[in-house]
């Protein structure tokens, strides 16, 4: 499994995904899920990938390979964020639809992608690809978007992030709800790689990469815990409500 | 869909449950999904349900004529709570067969229980009971047990739920893990049913019901969203970590 979020505020966006990838329970392995694509000066695209392993290694092969053949469509010759997400959708559905086998044992090899970036005056943004090629991105009021284990480390997204959350609230927001995906699910896990894009910058300086024993995550998750105690502490005591009669064994 | 989550720690148990049912997106509506059974006073019974509402019906209303009728097992002759957990999952099974249908429309309608009490002298418990009718209990490691949407509202659970945690602590752990799935999935919803039952007291007089506006949840909501500001404002600063540079393209 895994687990990749990606955050668009107003100042700029923030990118977390980890590192886990199994095939089958007992072939568990490690590999980066945040890749850069080599794009000219006047842009940064940055993909997080999530499914088959295959599929999203052949697909990123592919968009390289188009940009060094400078190819009719590629992501240095895209005008919009919109249109290099509609461009990965039809290499992911060509690429899976390619080793997909039908009948009784039938397999396809799906992937799912998150895009981010900016391109030269546009607005940045995120993208998230579904393996059907379409894709859909945030919204002011949900300013992120998930792909992988999602489940787990939404409520935290969903109780803090809005669009004027600074870059780096949003990033500790994203490792706390990181780090509740790897204690929950084995199979989300480290390292965690984390980055912070300022809008217009045009730079990627703000990459972090987190391992299991990383001091600053076991800084966070004692803190976390700490702050967990004192809201359980400060919440009024129960009996201050009323206690009811349990409902009759007949209703 | 559904939320019920089951804790058995030293002190005794807490148990909560929303309210929401659905058939399809546009059929929702209220049901209690915890149900006390009418035992003898030398026991406590109560069962969490998800799943089909007919089945689950079905299941409790078969229980509830076993106790009228004194038949051969029943929940009032029972010695051990796992004989409860086995006897609920005989009935449960009996009821999903009995209206299911095979075939290109197949229709399984499957429900999962969640049974906790006590018995006598014996210890006090907590049993998940799978469509199949096999069924799992708690550990001293692991306290809790969760029916339905669980993914949302487990990592609260994992990081603070403790066998030594006091009831009051769990049931407070629990509505927040309820309110962070009511937030994060419309499928689940108000109101919240909460008991708690100290152990070897044989008496239900610690429940309480919460509507989607009470003020103590009103409450809770806010000085949890303060906790949470606050921890990551008291979480180091990122930059105090030395970022890295992005990994080439190319890797």
């Amino acid at each position: 499994m895994t687990y990749c979020i990606a955050v668009s505020v107003n100042d700029g966006l923030v990118l977390t995904s980890d590192s886990r990838t199994n095939a089958g329970i007992d072939n568990v392995s490690v590999h980066c899920k945040m890749h850069m694509l080599p794009t000219i000066d006047d842009r940064k695209i940055i993909l997080l990938s999530a499914g088959n392993l295959a599929t999203t290694q052949a697909v990123l092969d592919q968009l390289r390979r188009d940009i060094k053949d400078n190819s009719e469509t590629n992501l240095n010759n895209v005008k919009y964020l919109s249109e290099a997400a509609e461009y990965l959708g039809h290499v992911s559905v060509a690429k899976q639809h390619r080793h997909a086998s039908t009948g009784q044992n039938s397999f396809y090899p799906s992937a799912t992608f998150l895009l981010a970036g900016q391109i030269e005056n546009e607005p940045h943004g995120i993208y998230l690809v579904y393996p059907e090629g379409n894709y859909i991105t945030s919204s002011k009021q949900t300013p992120y978007l998930q792909i992988g284990e999602n489940k787990y480390g939404k409520p935290v997204l969903d109780r803090f992030l809005k669009i004027d959350t600074s870059l780096d609230e949003v990033a500790r927001c994203c490792l706390i709800s990181m780090d509740s995906t790897m204690r929950s699910n084995a199979g989300v896990g480290p390292p965690v790689d984390l980055l912070e894009y300022r809008k217009d910058s045009f730079v990627l300086n703000e990459y972090y990469r987190f391992e299991e024993d990383d001091q600053y995550l076991i800084q966070m998750r004692r803190i976390w815990q700490e702050k967990l105690s004192e809201g359980f502490a400060a919440m009024p005591q129960l009996n201050s409500c009323d206690a009811q009669p349990f409902p009759s064994p007949y209703q």
